[in-house]
This record gives structure tokens, sequence and C-alpha cells, in this order.
């Protein structure tokens, strides 16, 4: 093995920042396009989650200038909560330090994200990330930070007191950046992000020469998500040791009823009746082959209710339908959700609209819009697992006859995401997310068959009534004269009458 | 900024073991099946690697046994070079810890592959991996090592002396997988790798059931791939500042021409004319401004040469085409190369064989396999920077007028690849290298279109032979009866003369 061979460069460790540095494409800083994308894309999420925390109908205000011709400057600024000042320069100025560890659904979830983003500013412009934030504490801070990238932690260059006039805070990044190409995406990302997020209020200004503002659809606060405890059959080994070693000492009855979601007296008890052992073992007794059982049996038990779905969070069929037929005006929408379910015992759900709309584009499968905890996925769709579902039906069984102007959008939710990379553009194939999705996806497909059938029948219909009319029309003229009658003044409304019957079915 | 809200679950750091523990899909290590397929394959690569170092035929012993219904055990023996005692609890031990982090192409290189597998046996079955490694310095030895995920860090079950009959290492681990499904995966990357390196003898046996043993193509060891300074145009800030604080007074002149390749004294004095500064500046006087400037300069300014490739190694036309046809014998086949380029100042290359031959899918477009340093890949091709290549071109213009059994190997090396994600299955798009692959796959096309022209000719040629041939007998036949002649014994000579001169058009 090279990586251990003596004869060359000795062994070392490198930090996580200087992995992530080395393979920043892997965070979504691999070029100048995409990073303007992940930049805002990673202010932005931090925004919409520290809002929703603080229960306030989020305004976020994204300004964009082109400094220079491939140096931008990024400025984010939200209403949210603002940060606890002793944790600003960590927050952005090392990898893998966040708050977001815990056992609910929310937007960011690596503590990565934000400092990709202020690292591949300082590499590209040696500029610092200026952080200005409030909280209720006391009067606000403003923070000039770099990163030491050997070390992953934060350098700061200068930190004083400045008043906002309300709590929130506000970044500014300068990266460099191919502004012309990330435009698109960018807006493209703001707007997705309404449908997920109906309340949240963006303004985008691309220094002073355009500006866009979306969203506010919905005046509704979305509830907080409630962190939940473990689901039993999410206990690895890993996790099963650091439960036990956080209560030593207990009966592995009560150990098991206070460490898990779903765990009864009477299921605790039961679950011990099927891993063999007697209800009044202590976990301090557990040898290590015990451990291991447990663990397996945990996973294998089929007597664990369905996870508790108050740590999940999703759009809702009321905000979602507003949300779309705000941005696309669909002629007709439909909204489907499959039961929350688990994948490894992380709760998560799915659900999804299906629209039928001119401002859809009229092709031979659905346009696929992906959201995962409420964040649109732009990039690299291809290997999906629900861009491969969506591909793998067969559409002409769900009313493709030719091309529709349709759109599917499908949002996944769970307290752990599966995303392929930490750029967190692209969900991974796990058996239960897929069985979910398909499910989903085939309920919608069916509605838009019949959909489909009834715009064909109504079209069918309709074809046959122009028809009749036109026959109707000479009997009516003819047939009175033959019979020495008065012709019907007119027959429109004899025809009207015969078919209405017929285009309702 | 929630992450960031005081009144949520406080702020902290996880180690990047505990990054890919939860995450650990993005390494690979996601579900039962690609499990086993990512541990065989990290496991050869680091075996290929040492043999690689140690200048000899590589002879692989893979063994992979069913324990019980779910749980495998993999083993992985080589005579490579043995590794350093003191390192072997870290480099199986730790994530981020390796001695692959120099400027030279190599299979592995994140110091992660090997641990996420220890990590993943160690979760799934409770199990420690053991290593029994021997280098030249004595007597080999065993390890029997965990990983404390939360810290980072081994943690050293036992370790003695054991001899071995000669240098080398056998890792076993054990893990939850399912090799029913792996079977095929494991199987296609073990003749895929010996497409790359043809010198290997690799052997797979599972549990004595199954034995393969496949590679030996060739005798020859490649040569070792010399590590390299860095190029000029891969000096972001950071590089720059780290090669600064190595050599803190020195002439900017010198400082460029010692730290960088491709960098003569001649070179570094126009650079540094075009950079606007001094031939007798110094580095420590330099003000961040300078330093900022310099980064920008170094990657924009083209008087620098082309990469050196000894830090690359290409599997080269003859061996190849070797391993290709000892695999698929195929009826046509040719190799192209591409120049040795840059991307952001990593040296790389591009090489790649079209073939066509009963054993290729006859199917409307080439069937791709991927390779990057010599690792064939199997995941995640659909958002691969070469899958979108070839899908992107109009194989109509190569020759596929219909399906054709056409297979397409594509082989990228670089000091660093740009995986999409830690999984090392999929390279990200950069201008660079879509641009050297996209000059490569066409080169490939046109050769195609030319042979397939060649095939159309020949066909066309025979059918014409055929009907002429009947002809010709018919007045072989009767000519001389009509000229009281004698008929001639036979025409087929005089037909296969006269067409000899068309078919080789």
């Amino acid at each position: 093995m090279t990586v251990l061979n003596q004869s060359v460069e000795g062994f070392r460790s490198i930090s996580p920042a200087e992995f992530f540095y080395r393979n920043r494409q892997m965070a979504g800083f691999g070029n100048p396009t995409q990073s303007v994308y992940s930049a805002v894309r990673e202010l932005v999420e931090n925004s919409l989650d520290a809002c929703e925390d603080a229960q306030r109908i989020p305004q976020i205000r994204i300004a964009i200038d082109n400094q220079s011709s491939d140096i931008l400057s990024i400025k984010v600024a939200d209403n949210g909560s603002g940060l606890p000042y002793q944790h600003v320069p960590e927050a952005f100025g090392r990898v893998l330090y966040g708050s977001k560890y815990d056992q609910k659904q929310k937007r960011g979830t690596f503590g990565l994200g934000v400092t990709m983003a202020v690292l591949y500013g300082q590499i590209t412009t040696d500029s610092s990330v200026v952080v200005h934030t409030q909280n209720s504490s006391g009067p606000g801070r403003v923070y000039s930070l770099l990163i030491d990238v050997e070390e992953n932690m934060p350098i700061i260059e200068s930190e004083r007191e400045q008043v906002r006039s309300d709590d929130g805070t506000t970044v500014t990044i300068k990266l460099r950046g191919d502004l012309k190409r990330a435009r698109e995406r960018v807006v493209e990302y703001i707007r997705l992000t309404t449908i997920a997020s109906p309340h949240a209020v963006i303004e985008l200004d691309f220094g002073g020469s355009e500006m866009i503002k979306v969203g506010g659809w919905s005046k509704r606060v979305p509830e907080v998500p409630i962190p939940s405890k473990p689901h039993p059959r999410s206990a690895d080994l890993e996790i099963l040791r650091r439960l036990i070693t956080k209560s030593p000492s207990k009966k592995l009855h009560d150990f098991l009823v206070d460490s898990f979601q779903q765990v009864g007296s009477r299921t605790a008890s039961r679950f011990l009746k099927f891993l063999g052992l007697d209800s009044s073992a202590r976990i301090e007794s557990l040898s290590r082959a015990d451990i291991s059982r447990l663990s397996t049996s945990l996973q294998r038990f089929d007597g664990f209710g369905r996870p508790d779905s108050r740590c999940l969070s999703p759009v809702g069929e009321e905000a979602f339908l507003l949300s779309v037929r705000s941005l696309f005006s669909p002629s007709w929408i439909l909204y489907s959700k499959q039961k929350p379910s688990e994948w490894q015992g992380n709760p998560f759900f799915a659900e999804g609209v299906i629209a039928l709309g001119s401002k859809f584009p009229n092709v031979d499968t659905p346009t696929l819009y992906r959201f995962t905890n409420k964040v649109p996925l732009l990039y690299d769709a291809n290997d999906d697992v629900m861009t491969k579902i969506m591909r793998r039906l067969n559409w002409k069984r769900y009313g493709f006859s030719g091309p529709l102007p349709v759109a599917l959008f499908m949002h996944f939710g769970s307290t752990k995401v599966p995303y392929r990379a930490a750029g967190k553009q692209s969900l991974a194939h796990m058996i239960e997310i897929e069985t979910a999705v398909t499910g989903l996806i085939r309920t919608l497909g069916r509605a838009l068959r019949k959909q489909a059938g009834r715009r064909d029948q109504s079209r069918r219909d309709a074809r046959k009534m122009r028809e009749f009319s036109e026959m109707f029309n000479i009997i009516a003229k003819y047939g009175p004269a033959l019979a020495e009658a008065e012709p019907p003044s007119s027959t429109a409304h004899m025809v009207k009458t015969l078919f209405e019957v017929n285009t309702d079915v």
C-alpha cells in the first residue's frame, strides 16, 4: 500500500478544511459559475433557517455587484434571529462547525457550505468575509474573518460593535465568479426557493441594473419542526454505543424507552422478548456481543411504529399549490403526499405537485423540479434518484400520447438527506426512498392520465358536438320544411343541452 | 442564521470521521451492495499503488466469504512494499490521514477510502480490521484496529509480531453486505482494473465456490511517475502563501524559479516584466496586495510551458491495446491520446481506445468504459463529464447508421482528479478537461467513421463480387460454347483477381 509506503513522502493528516479546499468541486465550488450560485444558496439557506427559528416572515435582500470583470461582491441580509457572538468566527471560519446537528429537518446540515464560500472568496480574491449580526442580547457586531486552512480555524481580522436597526445578519463575501453565466441559475434558484418557502420574500439586486422581487405568496409562517429522539431502526453500533455511554447504568428496558422514539413500555417488553433477554437485564451487564446483537435486532424488529413526523416540515398541500399557482399559473394542478416513513431509521416524507400549463416546456416527459428540505436542487440531476425514477416510468401510460406541458415538483424532506456529495445537489439511492418516490410519482402520474383522458374526452366531445350540430342544423332547416312547420330560431341551445350530459363523463 | 441561533442546541465541531460516518453514501458506503464494491476497490487500489512503488508485478488475492446471510469477510493480500509499522494504526483508523498528498498521479488520494471501509465494517458488524503487513525493515506485524469516530483516531485492540513469507500487506475487513447483488460489480471492477493495469494479476475467490483469475496481459512494470513542483497556473493565494512561508527571504525571481515547474530564469524575468515588478524585488517586501496580484498574474500569464508530464502515468498505446484485445478480442481497435495539458494548474492527460467487436453491446451509441488514474469507474455515470460529452455527440456522424457493437475506453489521469464526490465515481465539469475529452472522443469517432465506411465499402464490394461472379460464370459457360471453345475449369480465381483491386480501397 503506497499511501503507506515509507519510501515516499511522510504520512500526515490533513484538516477537513484542507480536504475541502483541495476538493472544493465536491462542495459546489469547482468553477466560477457554480461558485456564485453555491455562495448565494448557502447564505440564503442559512437566512431562511434563521428566520424560521425566529418565527418571522423572511425578508431577504441579496445584492450582487460586479467589482471588476470577474470579481463579485455577494451580500445577503436577513431579518433572522442573529448569531450568538461568541460563535461567529467559527461558524464562518471553521469547516464542520455548526449548530444543525440535531435530529430535525432543516436546510443546512453540514456546517460546511458557508465556510466553503468564505474559503473560496479568500483564495480567489484575498478578501475576508464581513459578518454584521445582531441578536436579542444586545447591540450588533461586525466581524472581518479569514480561515487558516491548514489548521481549520478562523482568523479574526477585526471585530467591533455596530448597532443594526433590527436583529438579523448581513454577510458580504467577495469572490471570483462568472456572473454572466451564473445569473440565470441564481434567479431560478431564488424563484424556486419561494415554491418551497412561499412565505419568504426575496429581493435580488444585480448592482442596480436589475432588481427582482419574488415570493410572499403566503402570509403563514410554517411551524418549527421539533427535534426528535432517534428511531430504533437507526441504531447502528456507533449510535448505540454513544447512547449507552450517556446513561451507563440502567435497566435495558428503561434505556430503550428513554433513548428512542416509538418505544413505549409495552413495545420495549415485546422487543426484549424478541431479542431473547429478560426485562430486568441491565445495560452495564451487556457484553460486547450482546450490544452487537441488540443493534442488529433494533434494526430488524418490525414492532416499532412509523417514525414521529413532528421533526419534519413538509410544504403542505395548500402552500405548495399556492406557490406553484403564483409562479406558473397552471391550467390544472394536483398535490399528493406519501405517508412519512424512514430510511435507515431517519424519518422522511415525499410530497409533490403535478401541473399542466403553458409556462412549462412542451416535451415528452414531465419537467422535473427537485427539492430537498425546502431547497431547490439545480445541478447534478442525472444521477439523482428522483430523476432516475421519473425517467424509468413509461409516461405514455400516464397520458403522454404526445408532448405535454407538464411539470413535476418533488419535495423530499428528512432529518437526514442522503446527498450524493457535499455540494447537496443530488439524492443518493436508498431503497426506502426509492419506494416512496416511485409511489408518489405514480400517484401523480395516474391523476395526470385521468386529466389527460378528460382533456382528450372533452376534445372528442367538442368535435362530435360540432359535427352533430352541423347535421342538426340541416335537419332543423329541412325537417320543418318537409313537415310544412316553422323551423326553430336557433338549434345551438338544443345541441348544448343534449351534449352537456356527455361532456361531464 | 440558524446554524447559528443561540436558542437551539449549542454549536460544536465534528470530526471529519464523524462527517463521513454520517454521510457515508458520499464516500461509497451508502448501502450494502455498493459497500462491498467500495471496500474491495479501496483495498485493491492501495495494493496496486504499493506494488507500483515497489516496482513489482502485482499479485493480488481477494477472498470474499459469506459468514452469514449478510455478513461478509473481505480479505485482500498483496505483494507490495508493506507499510511502515508506526503509521499502520492511523492509516487504517484515521480519516484524512495518508501519504498520497504529493504532486503525482496515483490511485488513492484522499486518505479516506480504506478508513471508510474499516468504519463501515465496525458499525455494521462490530469487527475490527486486521492488518498483517511486512516491509523490508524486518519481521511483519499484525494489527487489530477500531476507530474512535468522534475523535477521528485509531483504537489499537492488539499488535504483535508475525513473520510473512514475503513483504506485502493483507487486510481483512468484516462488514454487512449484499454479495448477491454486488458480485457482478466486483467481478467487473476486477476485470476492468486489468485494462488500465495490464501487468497486474488479480485472483478473486468467492469462498471456494467460484475462482476468477484475470490479468497479467503484460510483463512490463510501468515506470513510477515522478512528483513534480506545482505549475504556476495552479498558484492560488493559499498555495502561494504556503510557498512564501517556506522560503520567506529570497529574491522574487529565484522564488519563482525554485517553487514552480516550467519557470526558468528567462521565463521568470519575462513574467516579472508582465507583472510590472523589478527583477531584484524580494518576497519579504511584497505587500498583501502584491501577493494577491502575483497570484492572479501567475494564473493569467501565457508564457509558461505546458506542465511536466513525468508526474503522470498513462497506460500507453501498446499496453492499452493489449489489455482490451486480451479481454474483449475486438475485430478492430484504435488508440489515441491528447497532448498533456492542465486544469487549474494540475497536469492531466486523456487517452482512449475505441474498439469494435462482438463482445460489446450492439447499440446506438458506444458503450463507455470510464477510467481515472488507472481505476475503472462503475457508478454515477450519468453526471460524469465523459458521459455527457459522449452523449452530446451525434454518433450518426461517426458511422452509427444503425446499432454497432462499439466500445469507448476513456482514461483520464492527473495529479489531481476533480471527482464529484468523495466516493470517486464521477468526474466533475472543468472546462480544460471538457476540451481535451471532447477532442479525444472526436478523434476516436472519426477513426470509427472511416472504419465503418470501410466495412460498408467492403460489404458493398463483396455483394458486387457475388453478383458479378454469377454473371461471369454464365458468360464463362455460354461464351466458349458460342465460340466453340473450351470453358475455363474455374472462374473463381479470375473474379477474385479482378476484385482484389477494389476491396483494398
